[in-house]
């Protein structure tokens, strides 16, 4: 594609409303432009990476047998009201009504149309399982639309489901798709984990979240620092193990902390490690109320409580609960003589001659020892995981990261199979309800992500799967006749050999040209200038600096190596 | 594809709501679903089809130049109001609120985003002309959806806008789009015409629709039975020479013709043929009063009339205001003696001793002769075009065809770069408000139209081009493990050698296996049957129903030529 026949509206200056790198590259390298808040167009070449994130999704896709398709964009009430999600997706599903004045939703993802597609149409156990997938423009009302592509009002998703006859099948299939996906974010050259995270609300089991580590993310991600585990910091086990110190027990006494009253202060005011310290917390559950106790310097993890307890609703008690439950203030919280249900961490087993609170205004224990002073109803891993933790797979240690969610994998059992009564005939013909995977990749998300992790000061540098073009030939001057007609040549010469050829054919400077060279980011550039009357011309790598002068007749033959 | 791992839901039954041959087909098929009114899912096959079809416009618009960008469904309601269509567009646009009470319009088309786009990016004619184009869904508000993918809700679409300095440019761009069209309808295997339309209100000039030949087709089109010549009937010129009769002219003669009011029923009466009589009817033509005269065989095109009077509007007067003018009814009216303007077709000039309605009560003239009797102010071109006239081109004679539309181009002129401010700058530094044209493909409305085409009484037949698989290998019988090992082996070797495969590994039997096949209508079908145990196979040709045995090892070498 010849530059002066194309749209690549560069910008020298950031953008006011831009805030991440991704954005302002995006923008200023002519990639993208905003038509209204959280939307967006693509431009010639987002447009081309776009459909080349497209090409490996389907590819890989294509690799595991899920088989594509492509469903509306509009989405009649009815069928979200069978699965209720008309009335708690809230204000981020886009509603409208048409002309007859029927409701319909604009798609944020599809659960409820393929399970009614496939409930209509498959009938017996012989036709399962099935994947099918579709790359699709979604829409998604969000409170506020920032950060570019990560976070917009319409987006480019590949969504795909599966349909099972046991949970074995789903397994298999869901372990498909995780290698799936690993290849596609691999072959986007990305530095990812396939984090695990929690299945929330909907009741399904396993599900991994992909993310792209970057310090712009959103999610806290606990990884290893020598294997490849990772989990969302909310599900990581702890499976740290305590040593008890041997020194000798102390008697338990009370004294007076004051006004002292965070673990920081109680810690200082005492000259202890926060360590030594049982931190205390009423949470309610269930209607009942529970001490909960960590170790001072650990956090306790509500949803790895609501696990141990198998419980639905867990919430910290207000002042006001807990100074009626304890007859305390909060900093004053403690196990020793506690009317309630008491679960601590494993961490707090090990403390030997700790601090607690004594249940008492500006009161506190020391020479704390569990079970000599406190009775425990259950110990579990209750707490967050911190850095330095050992990796709960038993390799290396805990590392913290940010990260952008680029794909997501979901075991759904059978919530929307039996909310919408997709079932089929067993071999025994007897009626039974499918069970159901899905499974999403941000298309237009990878391009953020891609932006974040792979660019430099100068601009965007993309990997060679995703380049909008292979090469970037430069004429550094059209109105040299050797130079235009050699970079014409080449430039035909190239794409005869089917490499897609970006060709700066424009009237401008050459400082003007190596700059949006630099922005756009095509990873290999060919600059023909004045050595060209010499046979010669300059390759240069745009991610690593490097240079190259080069005769014009080696060209082709070089460029698959400088290419790799 | 093994067809067990993947959706093709085959009917027997022809479904109740559809209408015409390709929707029935396409839903037996298993191609398409309707999931609410005129919105349909495209199941695996029909995507694929979609695909390639895509694929082909995507190359041939590339070709030209054109540079493919993606542009959101979402846009806002302020540009749309910026070229007044928020209001003009009516009922058939969607719209709808987001969560912040913002109005937006779901695309029907995109000249108000690629507008505001290319004004907002484009300041100076070195950036011009450019031509953008993207494949994307559409939305329009059908009153009456109908006839599957023909006339739907949710649509895909092919959108090319360009934009130019002059005339003479745009000129070039609409040659090279009506070529890649011309390219893309034959590659899909299509009998179409590019037919001269009607540019409406719009203010464009020219204007071509690219019509499939089917009888299902709402519009009607002229063309030739020599040359490409095609136009709608409502443009088509009329260049037909009348030869005058030499009979001695007779005098003008009062007669009763009673209630004979048709030009059928005075014909009828007096015994002579309807080319004899002088069909007058009065028009309102911005509000002036219009005799309009043609011959008793021919019919009065208002458009015709319109562009000979540089009107605005025409309309038929009403009964009554025709007697309030004529001082009679509408059956009597003629042209001697008339106090308002008349204008006539060529067609009368050349009648002799002819008949009109002489303006009473039952009473009609005979031995009428134009210019002795009555003055016409103007003669022209003014009738409909009819079967057997000669071809505007002077190439053959004009026949008539109902056609489907699938493609349409267009010169929009300033229409919209004007109500949008699109500016640029021009050699010597002066504001020109930009030239654009806009060139639409309906990609989904291509199913129909090859469906209507090309099928058959057993089912679809795809052309090579966008079949979604090159060749539907069928084991006969999947039980027998001969056969079922010669079509795996055969799957993969012909997999390997990159053709697009449908393998029928499903428990069926055989006359479900040939029907579906049938309906599906692959073009090339291999059959694994009993003869596999002698290293034979059976090739069918889907369209023509030939059938070839040949040694399994034959087939790789013989495969292309059967494609062909």
């Amino acid at each position: 594609m010849k530059q002066s026949s194309t749209l690549i509206p560069t910008l020298r200056e950031v953008p006011a409303d831009a805030e991440i790198k991704s954005h302002q590259l995006l923008l200023r390298a002519g990639f993208i432009r905003q038509i209204a808040s959280g939307v967006y167009s693509y431009l010639p070449l987002g447009n081309r990476v776009l459909k080349k994130v497209e090409a490996i999704v389907r590819e890989e896709m294509d690799n595991i047998g899920a088989v594509e398709l492509l469903m509306p964009t509009l989405q009649p009430a009815e069928l979200w009201q069978e699965t209720g999600r008309w009335y708690s997706y809230g204000a981020e599903l886009m509603r409208m009504n048409d002309r007859h004045e029927r409701r319909f939703a604009l798609g944020p993802t599809h659960e409820e149309v393929i399970t009614s597609l496939v409930r209509d149409e498959i009938k017996s156990y012989k036709r399962l399982p099935l994947a099918l997938y579709q790359i699709q423009t979604k829409f998604r009302d969000e409170k506020r639309p920032r950060f570019g592509l990560l976070r917009g009002r319409e987006f480019v998703m590949k969504d795909a489901y599966s349909f099972h006859t046991s949970q074995e099948s789903l397994d298999e299939m869901y372990q498909k798709m995780v290698q799936a996906y690993t290849n596609i974010f691999s072959r986007l050259g990305l530095n990812f984990r396939a984090v695990i995270a929690d299945s929330g609300a909907i009741g399904g089991k396993d599900t991994h979240e992909f993310m792209v580590l970057s310090e712009i993310g959103e999610d806290t991600i606990a990884y290893s620092d020598t294997s490849d585990y990772a989990a969302n910091i909310e599900m990581a086990e702890v499976v740290t193990t305590y040593e008890k110190s041997n020194e000798a027990l102390q008697e338990l006494t009370k004294i007076n902390t004051g006004n002292h009253k965070t673990i920081e202060e109680v810690a200082t005011f005492l000259q202890v490690t926060r360590e030594k310290l049982i931190k205390s917390l009423l949470f309610v559950v269930d209607e009942e109320y529970v001490l909960v106790l960590v170790r001072g310097d650990h956090e306790v993890n509500d949803i790895k409580v609501k696990n141990l307890l198998n419980a639905t609703s867990v919430e910290l008690a207000s002042p006001e609960q807990t100074n009626e439950v304890m007859g305390c203030p909060v900093g004053n919280v403690g196990p020793i003589g506690a009317k309630v249900k008491i679960i601590a961490d494993y961490g707090v087993q090990s403390i030997v001659n700790g601090i607690c609170g004594a249940n008492a205004l500006e009161i506190h224990y020391t020479g704390v020892n569990p079970t000599r002073d406190f009775s425990v109803d259950q110990y579990g891993d209750i707490r967050f995981i911190q850095e330095g933790d050992p990796s709960p797979d038993g390799k290396g240690r805990i590392l913290f990261a940010k990260g952008i969610e680029v794909g997501h994998v979901f075991k759904l059992g059978t919530r929307y199979s039996e909310a919408m009564n997709a079932v089929y005939l067993d071999e025994n013909g007897r009626s039974q309800t499918m069970i159901m995977g899905c499974y999403g990749i941000g298309i237009s998300r990878v391009l953020t992500a891609v932006a974040e992790q792979l660019a430099d000061d100068k601009g965007l540098i993309w990997p060679s799967s995703i380049t909008p073009y292979d090469v970037h030939v430069i004429v550094v001057n059209m109105k040299d006749e050797a130079q235009k007609n050699a970079g014409l040549n080449l430039y035909d010469k190239l794409k005869q050999e089917r490499y897609d050829i970006l060709l700066d054919d424009r009237q401008e400077r050459a400082g003007v040209k190596f700059a949006d060279s630099d922005l756009i980011g095509i990873p290999v550039r060919v600059v023909v200038g004045k050595r060209v009357s010499e046979g010669i011309v300059e390759v240069k790598i745009r991610k690593t600096g490097e240079t190259i002068e080069l005769p014009i007749e080696q060209l082709l033959s070089e460029l698959p190596n400088v290419i790799k």
